[in-house]
Parts: structure tokens; sequence; C-alpha cells
């Protein structure tokens, strides 16, 4: 029974489903949108399709995502004529080339992220300027959506400060969906993830890391290169090795982060950690980011040893989650103790306050009674003491029910 | 049977097996070293250990590791007396803190990377300095390996090309180890490949994104932090947002890459493509990087979409390999077209020279005659005109071999 808050995928029978089960889909994924990231670079489609009647624009100020102001699980946008001021009337007009050519560090950017066409017009609720005729380009056919930074800062503090009382005058709200909350439904989740992880990166990323000189965004706020040349007057713009050349730093950063249901050698018992941020009787399934030079499965034996002294035998990948705080993607495995390595010790490492081992009954009942986000109440089912776990839009809630429903050693979800 | 190539994973019984068949140990995964992440702030630690007569140092030339002569597939390894003279006698006195108080941006640091500890003994050959005594710390014992970084620059050139010189008198030689080739011994490709990460990531680093000023490596180089002042005279830091809190700039960027076998829906066939680049014949499986706020599973049926115009429904994660050109981590995927979603169409991006669906047989016919590294010549077997594929040390043999093999419909591997 899928939650409503999860993303819905098309129903499935192929081979793969058969001998694996559906696919999970956890929030943060599920966009209805399809990105199109060829066309990036094509100033023609990107010009059109941002003065188009129906392009739609997610704001973000400070990172909050305009929504509905009486229903903050749906995201709101603005139009054309409401970013105008603050992004410009045709930002798109130039090519990279011409771009990196004229840079001028002395203007400032205000990122506009180009985030998919709405092919089978699933976002928006109410289809506004009906009349006004689809978008298409190139056979792809339905509303562009963008999103568009309008933190207050630098030269466009009063454009961005007048684009946010106008949104607010039309009843809509700026809403901190942090992790502790995530209350926007489903596929609208996936776009803010998309829009949140972009424009944050953006924000935080002015600079090359290779030779410290100031970048420029290109190809809708998926890029950032480092210019040979600045108008400005009397800067010299140093040599840097990420010109000419096709350089990672250039383009947004996805941390990959572990996290693992590890089940006892006989199957009977799960660990859960806690650290002491998690409000009381709150156990979580063991994490921790991905190193350089090892394989996601190393990473999974290392960080339960690290965290619990546990060691992990055969790991299985189980699905995936982004998770945009600021840029993770999160890798969802399952993995058995070895029968001789199930003995918690934390001493070597300060991260975790407890770990243990939970039978699968007492797991069970805490999935049936005793879930909720991190930020709210324990549910009125929940019993003073008795375990309490992650919402099912957190992956660590969508292993621990694989595992308390045998999807590891049978078939049958 | 496993390549000799490949690391050998500890045979395994578990429920997991059982279902999901063993573990694929993909070629740069299974380090022999435990890397104690843990202990990297652990000044006595890392003092203690780099002095230590059993303490080894991998040193990357431009990047190319250093090789027992005779024998390329062999790292050799230098000792505290060798790096002393470019590294310093103890470089790793000073604390976190401390080294962020006395930070001078005129001063230029040598990277030295802690890789950790060989517990079991596995790296080296002969076990010189036997007499020497152990290294042992809070009970964790075994040679203790470093990579250090001898490329000449800066005022360390002399020292480092002495450092080189004295290496190569011993019949040792640098040796580039490229994808390519990949011919080092599967544990040692391991340690290699974290040993390259790290180094080229101080390397390609020395800068903060977020404000632009230099970094300074800390964490056994393993962190970047971006000091407050700066004892060079007249220079006045900026302030930055990364100090004071945890940002992911400060730590080794690793960039998530999908690569997947999609088999047709009725599952006789495997979709392959061929950029240019590639030799005659040869075909891989699709790829491409990770995006911010998707899921792996909507990267691998993005991807698959816009270089071959295929639809994708089920997606099933097989396995991981850490590809260190610059800072990869391939996450391999198993897909399965959708019924009406086969037919191929390379116009929506330029990436691809073709793409095609290959009967099972003949991929089977090709893993067995026509595989080979992409800088070698094909095999003798091979029949000119007939498929080519990448060797067993590319994750993209590993899932076509699971495709043939049946792995995906089946429990036999
Ligand atoms: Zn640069
Ligand atoms: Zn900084």
């Amino acid at each position: 029974m899928p939650h409503p808050d999860l993303p819905i995928l098309p129903s499935e029978s192929s081979h793969l489903t058969q001998k694996f089960g559906r696919e999970t889909a956890n929030y943060f994924s599920g966009s209805p949108l399809n990105r199109l990231s060829f066309l990036r670079s094509d100033t023609a489609f990107l010009r059109l399709a941002y003065a188009h009647p129906r392009a739609r624009f997610l704001l973000l100020n400070n990172l909050h995502p305009l929504v509905q102001g009486s229903d903050s699980s749906r995201l709101a946008f603005a139009t054309h004529a409401d970013v105008a001021p603050l992004a410009g009337a045709d930002p798109f007009a130039k090519s990279e080339e011409e771009m990196v050519e004229g840079f001028d560090s002395r203007e400032e950017q205000v990122v506009v992220v180009f985030l998919g066409v709405d092919e089978k017009g699933e976002v928006e609720v109410e289809q506004r300027g009906e009349g006004e005729g689809e978008f298409e380009y190139k056979g792809f056919r339905g509303p562009p959506y963008f999103a568009v930074d309008v933190t207050p800062r630098g030269k466009g503090t009063a454009a961005a400060e007048g684009l946010i009382e106008a949104v607010k005058g039309r009843g809509y709200a700026f809403h901190d969906h942090s992790p502790r909350h995530m209350g926007l439904h489903a596929g609208q989740a996936a776009m803010y993830g998309q829009a949140r992880a972009l424009v944050d990166w953006n924000a935080r990323t002015p600079f090359c890391a290779q030779c410290g000189q100031p970048t420029l965004s290109v190809h809708a706020g998926t890029k950032r290169v480092c210019p040979p040349a600045d108008k400005a007057p009397g800067v010299e713009r140093r040599p840097c090795a990420t010109r000419g050349t096709v350089a990672n730093h250039s383009f947004p950063r996805t941390d990959p982060t572990v996290i693992m249901a590890i089940v006892s050698a006989d199957g009977s018992k799960v660990l859960l950690g806690r650290n002491r941020r998690f409000p009381k009787d709150w156990y979580s399934t063991l994490a921790g980011f991905q190193e350089p030079g090892e394989s996601i499965e190393e990473a999974v034996r290392r960080e339960v040893w690290e965290e619990s002294g546990v060691r992990v035998g055969r790991v299985i990948l189980h699905s995936s989650q982004p998770w945009p705080f600021p840029a993770s993607l999160m890798i969802g495995a399952i993995g058995q103790a070895q029968p001789d390595g199930e003995e918690i010790y934390l001493g070597h490492d300060a991260e975790l306050e407890d770990a243990k081992w939970f039978p699968l009954d007492e797991v069970r009942e805490a999935l049936a009674k005793g879930v909720s986000s991190l930020g709210d109440p324990a549910p009125t089912s929940h019993v003073e003491g008795a375990l309490r776990l992650p919402p099912p839009t957190a992956i660590a809630n969508r292993l621990i029910t694989a595992v308390v429903d045998g999807w590891w050693v049978s078939s049958r979800m």
C-alpha cells in the first residue's frame, strides 16, 4: 500500500519485477518533469521557453520554496512577468561562448535554473492560461519549468523584495520544507529537490576551487565556468586548468551517502542506532558518506564497523533517494552481519550515542505505531518507552520495512 | 570463475547470497587496508604511524604510482627515511586547530594522505624490516600506509626529484596505470585508486569554492579547511561561510555515475552503444553522470532515453566500482526496456555514434572471444567485424556478463 507522500511508479510487469519486486520510489524522486538536459545549451530553446506565457517559475527565498498559502504541500509558481524585473526579460540571449567572452565580475547574476518540461501536464492543478496555447519545441510539448533564486541580495535586493511581496499578495507563502517535515506532495518534492540543489550549489560555489577566481553560471544554472578574462577594469585573470577541458569542478556536486539496514546473521534482528539529536526512544538505520576509492558495498561495511563495531558480509543495493540538504544522494543497502561479527562496540567513533539489535517483531510494532517525522511529536498510537522510527518519506523507513517484510529472503513484494 | 585481476571476496553463505547471488567485487574495490577514518584527527596516532619503520609510502608522480620495475602490476613503496626530505620528518606534529591558527599562505604543503593499516599483512610480498617490530596503536596492528604526492613543484622540486631518483635507483618505476590498461593486481589497484583520488583532489582544489581564498589540507589529506587568518604579511582574509560549520566543500568530491545494461522487454537482447573514440566494432553499456535531485533509478532512465531514445521501466542496482579518473563512483544497474519503448533514436544528444540491440548469443560470443582493454589490441580469438567488449576489470563487462548469465531472472550465480 503506497504512502500518500511517496511517488507513484507506473505499474510494472517485467522479469526484473518478478525476481526483485517492485522498484522502491523514495520521497524526493519521481519528478514529473523531463529535464531535456541536452537543450540546456540551446539558447533558442531557452529564450522561447523562458518567455512563454505557459512558463512557470519556482521561487526560492533563502532556499524556502513558494507554496500555496492555504496548502503548504503544493508548490506555487510565478510567471515571466513576475520574474522579469529581477532575472531580466531575456536572460538566455547569449550563448555560453558570448557569456564567457563578455564576463564582467562587477555584474551580479541572478541564477535561473531550467528544471524541465511537464510533458504530461501533471504539475499544476489549475491549468492557468489555457487559452494561450501550449509551449512546444522540437516535438517536446508542455509547460516549461524554471527555478529562480529570489533571496534578496546585492543590487537585486529591491527587485527581489518586490517580487516576494507580489506573490505573497496572491496568498502564497515561502515555507520551510526542511528534512524535519517533508510535507510536499511527492512529485512536487522532487521538483523542489532539483531546484534547491542547483540554486544552493550556484549560491555556495561562486569561486573556482582550482584557481580561486570568480566563476560564471551557464547552461541554465547547471554549469559554472572559469572565464579567461574580465571586463572589470584592472582585473587580470590568472590561468586556470579547468579551461579547455571537462573539469568536474564545473559541474554540480552530488555527495553519495550510504544508508543501510543490517540484519543479523540468522535474520531475526535488525541493527539500528541513534545520535544525541534524536528524540527519546528514536532509532534509525546507520549511514555515512561514501569515501574516495571504495565501492558502495565497502563503504557500507566500513561505516557499520566504524560506528557500531559490527562486521558485515554480503551487501545488496536496494534503492536510492536524492537528498538535497545540501547535495546528497542516499544509496540504500541491506547487509547481513557475519555470524561472529555481531558484537556492538561504540568506541571507534563518537558518532552514535547507542546502537542495538532489535528483534523484527519489535520493529514491526514500531513501524505500525511509532512512526513520525523528526520534527513532529510521536503519533497517538505510540506507547511511551517503545521504539520510534522515521516516516515513510525517509529511505531509512523503506529499508527497515523491506527487512521486516522479508524482501531480502523472498520475492513476495 | 573469478578473473585474476578482480578482487576476491570472502566466501559467503547468507540469506542475501542465497537470493541475490554472490556480491560482485569490481576492479578498484577490495582494498586490503582498514582506513581507520576516526584516527585521521588523532595526531598522536599519525605521528607514530608516519615515523614507524614498518610504515610504507605509496609515491605518486603526476598521479602515476611507483611500481616494481620488473612487474608493473605490483606497487612499490618508500620508507620514512625516503620521504622525510620532501614531506618532513614529522608533518603531523600539529593538531588541526594549531595548523589553522598557524596558517601561512606562503608555505607550500606537500600532501601526505593516510590510507590505512594493513591488518592482515596482505600488501607487501616481502616483509621487509621484519625484525623491527610491528606497528600497533589502540589494538590496531599492521603496517600503516600513506600516499605522498612527489610531483616536482615549487620549493619542493629538488627534494621531489631527489626522491624520484633514489627510488628509480632501486629498480622501481612510475607507471601510467590509466583506465586504458588497468594492469595493477586487484587489492593494490584499490589502494592506488584511494591514493590517486585524494592526491588529485588536494592538488586540484587549492582554493575555497565558497570564498576563493587558499585552503589548508588537514585530517591526513582528507579534508581542506578555509582558515580565518593568514600569517603572510599584508594578507587580509575575508569571511567565509564554510567556517564553524560542516560544509561539503571541505571534503573530497566523489561524482556518482550511472552505468547500465538494458535488456529488451522480452529479455532476448541487450542495448549497447559506442562513441567515436572507441576502436572499430567496440561497444559498451551506456553511462552518464547522476544529476542533482534525481534517484539513481531515474538517472538510469533519463540517460538511456537521452542517449538512445529507449524508454526503460524497472531498474535494479547491481554493484558499484570506484573510478578514480578523477573522482567517480560507478553505480552499475540493470534495467528492462518498456515493451513499446525499444526504438532507438540518437538525435536527442550527440554523445553516441551508435546504439544497437545485440542478441544475447552474439554478446556471449563476444565475451568469450572479443574482450580486451581499451588501449590493447583485440585478442587473437577475435574475428574481424565481430563485436568487441570491455574487459572484466570494467564494471560494464560485469553487467553484460550478469545479463548473459541470467542473473536478473534466476538466482544461480
Ligand atoms: Zn579557475
Ligand atoms: Zn572559504
